[in-house]
């Protein structure tokens, strides 16, 4: 066959090969497939998976174009030797390839363009029924975010007691699930709905473990845990838009020890090619974020925002992706005024961190709170982190904390370039700043909740006193002339 | 003389007795004056000081009822000596005599009334023109502050640049003030304030020391200093209403080392027979308040309020009497929205702490703003903390710390009896409680912001779901039927 009628794929696309196999047994653990794809002198390994009703999968994301050709290595005779080529081609448009650490505190697609998280949270809309899912990614697709926090595993909780709508694992004796038959349905689901916020422009922060749990995926053991990691990884590394949250509030699953999840993280590392970020959500306590596999922080706080140090201290991004949820659920992290939510995240966004942290908890007859189950946005403040949004995108990228704003305005910019303070709820009616000397700069006053920018009209220079609005929220974009 | 005869001198009240002595040399730092009295066993020695133009005065406050007798002790012939005695008769109404910390963290006047310090700041309103201290005092009568922080040295800062009316030490060689001299005017001028204040019921955080100086106060010199302090409390121990706070941002007079404040706490221990109240402010780090002569914690925070933490790491009452003043002067502790102080004003009561921590900062043409020089309160704060005032005057005295309201309301209550629960800025919908079993209670939503209170109907017992208004700074009354 000559090159013109290779099969193509593009660069951080999927390829994928499906080879029927044995059905006898139980094929998610006694069958072994691996996959091998060679690039000149690149190769790769990635696992293959059971997808039940005897067909057998094995997925690819090449990363270089050109022609990538393959062998299958298996325990079974049927699936093992098989061997091709395809060409990679260069990307669709839209089509960026994973989001990657870059400069060490910042992010960027994988073409190089930059990607600034402003995310929200649906811990477990996936396992709702079909039309609230549709109404879901319906409002995602209007709304600001371009990464999304959502489990694996259904959730038991408060407002969420319901079944899902597919168990991740097959039922086994009794009530029990088989924790060594992965559900296939539920798995082409998930990917459906990855595929889907893919083309959202979404970024899926993928929960692995959570506390939250009556049908024992929280307590499944070790051997359960490893085989369900790699399954996972197996099915879903070579969705571009996937990263890694090991768990959500690990530090509340008691069965699990910092082994366990150091272990995880290696199986994750070892079985995922493509380097999707890797993450662990705290309750309280911080994993130690400094250990190589953690890519990035994915900070809970309700009411530190040590920002600047934590990005100091571990040198990663500071991805805050929990500080509240707007709403009036009556409990303490789901009952924030949409100011105040507005508030820590421009903190957050200002300190040098990101304000991926939106989540909406208002009380509903149906118990449909977005921050679990999706829906519709309720709230006023995703308008306001389209506007927060669109200020940070305009700005230069890389940001860093700055000094610019006294003790009492956090600011982040390039220094001498280009400058955002943010005063949060303080209502200065003036301020004082030393600009660098040697530039001149223009200034606006920026109203984060009335969603205004005002120049303040001339040019600065120096030492300067400013008249402000004396209200609550405002932010100043400084740029050199 | 009989006893109908002696002079009559009410308890907590001030005997003064009035010498002519001599005028040459420095009698501010040359001559010595000091007074035994007596009253069974118990004999109590004061200091005397210098007041100007040959005369010399000494003060005692008696804290026993009957016959009281004293004699002078001087180095010079025409103090020493002296002789007689007073009669200490009932306290007239409303003298409660000076506060003391009662039940280790809490606060009561010495005739056991409760005290609950509800505080403003005003810090140089006594060095400003005596018609703005007119207008600060008719201001003050109408407010609902119990407690006033100000500072015995002028100030030096942003929106104070002018000279004080009266000096505390008298002009030196040329520009230099003579710090071996104090200033009989100003003291006399300070002392007709801190009675004025007394007879508006306002206890005077008096600061002792403060960095903010352009005329060598806050760097006199350990002999001065010392010196400095002992006439002062001469001339003031005896005024009821005086409470000694050793410094503003004591962390901030980078020439003062800690030996040198352990020394003036000891000073003043030991010359002040009445044992008024005494603290030391910080600006970022707390002093040891573990040390015996600290009688409770005088704390600025702008963030963090661990009250709870510090009550009972130190075990004595937490006042925290700075927090971010009310206004819009363009620094960060000065540029407060009301709601925000408020907030922080309640969670403060919550914890277990004392709320006394207003000032106001609105810029103002006249640079005349009330957390400096006093003048017209313009804020809408000081109406809530009459409100707050109210509520926790009502409530039962002693309120501790509680675990009511888990970690997402604060709560502070006598256990199984009654309870205030405040949410802060959280707009929480429903409340789930767990009332002590086996009693009954009522309970009502307050308002701090709109300064209303509504019983919920009914009684609680149990555990309870309260169907709460949804809306920021909102607390809850739990009182037991």
């Amino acid at each position: 066959m000559s090159a013109e009628e290779l099969k193509k794929i593009e660069k951080w696309g999927r390829f994928e090969l499906e080879l029927d196999g044995p059905r006898e047994g139980n094929p998610y653990r006694e069958v072994s497939l691996k996959g091998k794809f060679r690039r000149k002198n690149r190769e790769v390994e990635v696992e293959g998976f059971y997808d039940g009703d005897g067909s057998y999968k094995l997925r690819f994301t090449p990363d270089r174009l050109g022609k990538w050709c393959y062998e299958t290595i298996s325990d079974r005779e049927e699936l093992d030797g098989r061997w091709g080529k395809f060409r990679c081609v260069e990307p669709s448009e839209g089509n960026h390839g994973p989001v990657r650490v870059e400069d060490k505190v910042h992010f960027a697609y994988a073409d190089g363009s930059p990607y600034y998280p402003v995310g929200t949270t649906c811990y477990a809309w996936i396992h709702q029924k079909e039309s609230l899912q549709e109404e879901t990614l319906e409002e995602l697709k209007e709304s600001p975010f371009n990464k999304i926090r959502s489990c694996v595993f259904p959730k038991h909780y408060a407002f969420n007691k319901n079944e899902p709508l597919y168990h991740p694992f097959q039922k086994g004796e009794g009530e029990e699930r088989d924790f060594s038959r992965p559900n296939p349905e539920f798995f082409r689901h998930l990917e459906e709905q990855v595929e889907r916020l893919g083309e959202l422009g979404i970024q899926l922060d993928l929960i692995l473990f959570h506390p939250y749990d009556r049908w024992g995926y929280a307590e499944m053991g070790k051997e359960a845990d490893d085989r369900y990691l790699r399954y996972v990884v197996a099915r879903l590394n070579s969705y571009h838009n996937v990263w890694w949250s090991l768990a959500n509030e690990y530090d509340l699953l008691e069965e699990k020890s910092t082994a366990d999840w150091d272990r995880f993280f290696k199986i994750i590392q070892e079985n995922d090619p493509v380097g999707h970020l890797r993450s662990i959500h705290n309750c309280r306590e911080f994993y130690d974020h400094n250990k190589p596999w953690v890519t990035h922080l994915s900070v809970q706080s309700q009411d530190k925002f040590d920002v600047t140090d934590w990005r100091e201290e571990y040198g990663k991004p500071v991805v805050v992706d929990e500080c509240g949820y707007e709403g009036n659920n009556g409990y303490g992290w789901g009952s924030l005024p949409p100011k105040e939510l507005i508030r820590r995240l421009w903190k957050v966004a200002t300190t040098g961190g990101f304000p991926a942290a939106h989540g909406e908890t208002y009380l509903d007859p149906d118990d449909v709170l977005w921050w679990s189950k999706g829906g519709k946005l309720k709230g006023e403040s995703p308008k306001r982190i389209a506007f927060l949004r669109e200020i940070f995108e305009r700005a230069p990228a890389k940001l860093k904390p700055c000094a610019l704003g006294g003790w009492d305005a956090s600011a982040a910019g390039i220094e001498e370039d280009f400058y955002l303070l943010y005063f949060g709820i303080d209502q200065p009616a003036r301020k004082e700043l030393d600009l660098p000397s040697g530039h001149r700069y223009e200034i606006e006053v920026i109203d984060t909740w009335g969603m205004t920018v005002d120049p303040l009209g001339g040019e600065f220079s120096g030492s300067v006193e400013l008249g402000l609005p004396g209200k609550p929220y405002q932010a100043l974009r400084i740029t050199r002339v």
